[in-house]
């Protein structure tokens, strides 16, 4: 048998203790399958002393990630601290300049990094793969990376933030509140530290960000990603969507377009019927579209111990096995620079406005809908006992700019009480 | 730029005609992806002079496939003519005592002589490579080998065979019987020569044969596929079912059990809400369970021109790339022989009988389930016009064994008209 890959190994939260406890618990069929055995070396985490439940005695301790990413006994440095700079970017480009492999979680830092990292990792002809940043469990940079390679992508879409698909979720199915399930998420752990990294739409604006280099050649634009939390969408919504046949999802979609490329994360109306439709939980779906393959859909748990260790396992195993591909698909110097465009195609929209209740005031609103060229599919609007008064519509398909300007021009007529709520009725 | 891989090329249907079409169309994108431009340098097909629609002038010609996989100019033999033995074997075994790695669609080749021409493939260090063998464009092979590497699978399920599911699912949404659509299928060229392999299972048969070897790293045992197809599916199964939120499926289970390896190609009732019972038409869905993954749903064209030759394509293109793995996940010595196994796991089962209409008669059959000690969830016997009275019922859980115990008992009872048919409801 060949000698060992000789992993080290920093961050000991959730998906660091499953990375160790799938090498503990298959060595044989791991070695099998790669040829030879996998081993940690030394692993690194903030605190020494908590206890895990996993037996870290055999593996060498490092304080410092720097120092356990250059270690002379590690041939891949797996970076599952996270965070968009600090010790996982000082570590990571510490393992490829020392000319190690690199697996890493850390979607963060790949979308803001990505691009630079790809370089160092290629000019040092080391590895540096992120499976485990998208999508947890469900292997989508391997499928659009390799298995979709002979295709020129079209589109891709996904719901990638399980907290975010939880609340949706919950708040369909109890009929509860954005703020009540909110809070519940937060005391379940389920919310980031920052929890508008998860509602804000930004950790699955990274992922979005990632799958879109690969798919269409281009280097990492975070920036160029659209983004809008679901922080505004409420009960009301949720439930007139379900009541046209759509529910609301977090969706993020990305696609060339004559302008450039459209990176969208938002809340959007898409069929119950449809598989993103029917995603329930904190299940993750990707979307992928390609010339010769059609659609292919993925699903699969987006974060957790298991799901999530697999995918750093995937990665290490083709390491392990010799595979090199570049980190977006082809050499990060190829990839090109595109300008970020604004949804070009025209959707209808979901409008909720929130007027006050005087003569008038949806005469003022269809005018300016009228001078917008937005024209309406249906509306409705419910009897009400205070003074705001709540109105649904539906527009026909229009463009993003025509909808902006029609929103302008609602807001200037000085009868809204809120900011009129938009959300996209996305063609899946 | 690195030297190009020279392809050969053996059948020109349609999936060899979407491989040069996808060269043709994208030969920049796929050279910058794979660091090395992909060549085609000759072709073989039964007829040279055809009209495929695609320009072949730049091909040398060989009328034997034997002779294209030895070429000196050929890399990677590319085998899609199909057929268990013939030519598809001989080429496919030239080309790799000639050195040439090879990418085949044959899954009826593999089924049977898979753990062999791994064998010679390693012992030549090549690869031996079959993504578009099982459920066309997704690219489940890869999911399972690389993506999926660091999981012990637990189970393995999906609906691989277009044609079935299409019969199906017009059955049910048209309400014609199975001999109508049948015809229809064979009119639109939707069926094999032999359509038995087709609507008896054995297609898709092979296909879960392989995926099994490669989730429970066991030698392809197609022999143990207990196989039943979908001939004698009735519409009024189809709407017995949907009254009671199932949906009927031709549905592959490969399971390791206590007893051995459980390997499944039936007509199933799944959840009519589940992802596999949503699935309509030729679609394809493969579903895999791992120890730390948990279940990932993989869906997508399982046919076609442009899926197929995607498949084909992402096998090139890892050659293309380097990668090297071994066919079933791990070098075929190593494979395990497994006894093949019944299913094991009690199940709840559809039957329709079709009794003689006489004093005593159900009498008789529920005594035969009772001695079987089968016991019925519910039962349903319609108004008949002529002397055939048929009998609808759900068992509660029972063994295969039972079950079949009861089945022997209800034909010796003398009062069926024909063979019960029985249909297992799956966990999905």
């Amino acid at each position: 048998m060949a000698k060992p890959l000789r992993l080290g190994l920093a961050g000991l939260g959730t998906v660091g203790v499953g990375v160790i406890r799938i090498l503990e618990n298959h060595p044989d069929l791991l070695a099998a399958r790669a040829g030879r055995p996998l081993a940690i070396s030394a692993v690194s985490a903030r605190s020494k002393s908590k206890d895990r439940g996993v037996d870290l005695s055999g593996f060498a301790w490092e304080d410092d990630p720097v120092a356990l990413a250059k270690r002379a006994d590690v041939d891949v440095y797996v970076e599952l601290m996270g965070g968009e700079d600090g010790p996982a970017k000082a570590s990571v480009e510490a393992a490829i300049a020392a000319g190690k492999h690199v697996v890493t979680a850390n979607k963060a830092m790949l979308a803001v990094h990505g691009q630079d990292m790809a370089m160092q990792a290629e000019a040092a002809e080391v590895a540096l793969r992120f499976e485990a940043a998208v999508a947890g469990g469900i292997p989508v940079i391997k499928a659009l990376t390799e298995g979709l390679a002979g295709n020129q992508v079209t589109r891709v879409m996904g719901v990638m933030n399980g907290t975010c698909n939880y609340i949706l979720t919950r708040m369909e199915n109890d009929g509860v509140s954005y703020d009540e399930v909110f809070a519940d998420a937060q005391a379940l752990g389920y919310l980031e530290a920052d929890p508008n990294l998860d509602v804000g739409g930004i950790d699955a604006g990274h992922k979005l960000a990632l799958l879109a280099s690969i798919a269409f050649g281009t280097k990492v634009n975070f920036a160029g990603v659209e983004l809008e939390g679901i922080q505004r969408i409420s009960i009301t919504d949720i439930e007139q969507a379900a009541d046209m046949g759509f529910r609301i999802k977090l969706l993020g979609v990305a696609q060339l377009t004559g302008r450039g490329l459209e990176q969208r994360m938002q809340p959007c109306l898409v069929p119950a019927n449809s598989a993103l439709g029917q995603l329930e939980n904190a299940t993750n779906m990707v979307v992928l579209e390609g010339d010769a393959v059609g659609q292919i859909v993925m699903r699969g748990a987006g974060a957790g111990e298991g799901p999530t260790a697999s995918a750093v396992l995937g990665d290490v195993m083709d390491i392990a096995r010799g595979f090199r591909v570049s980190t977006f698909g082809q050499p990060a110097s190829t990839l090109s620079e595109i300008q970020a465009a604004q949804a070009s195609a025209p959707a209808a929209f979901y409008l909720r406005l929130t007027l006050k209740d005087a003569p008038g005031v949806l005469h003022k609103i269809t005018g300016a809908l009228a001078d917008a060229g937005v024209s309406i599919d249906r509306m409705r609007q419910y009897s009400h006992r205070n003074t705001a008064a709540p109105v649904l519509m539906v527009t026909h398909k229009t463009t993003r700019a025509e909808l902006d300007y029609a929103l302008n021009g609602i807001k200037a007529t000085g009868v809204t009480l809120e900011d009129p709520v938009a959300i996209r009725i996305e063609d899946v």
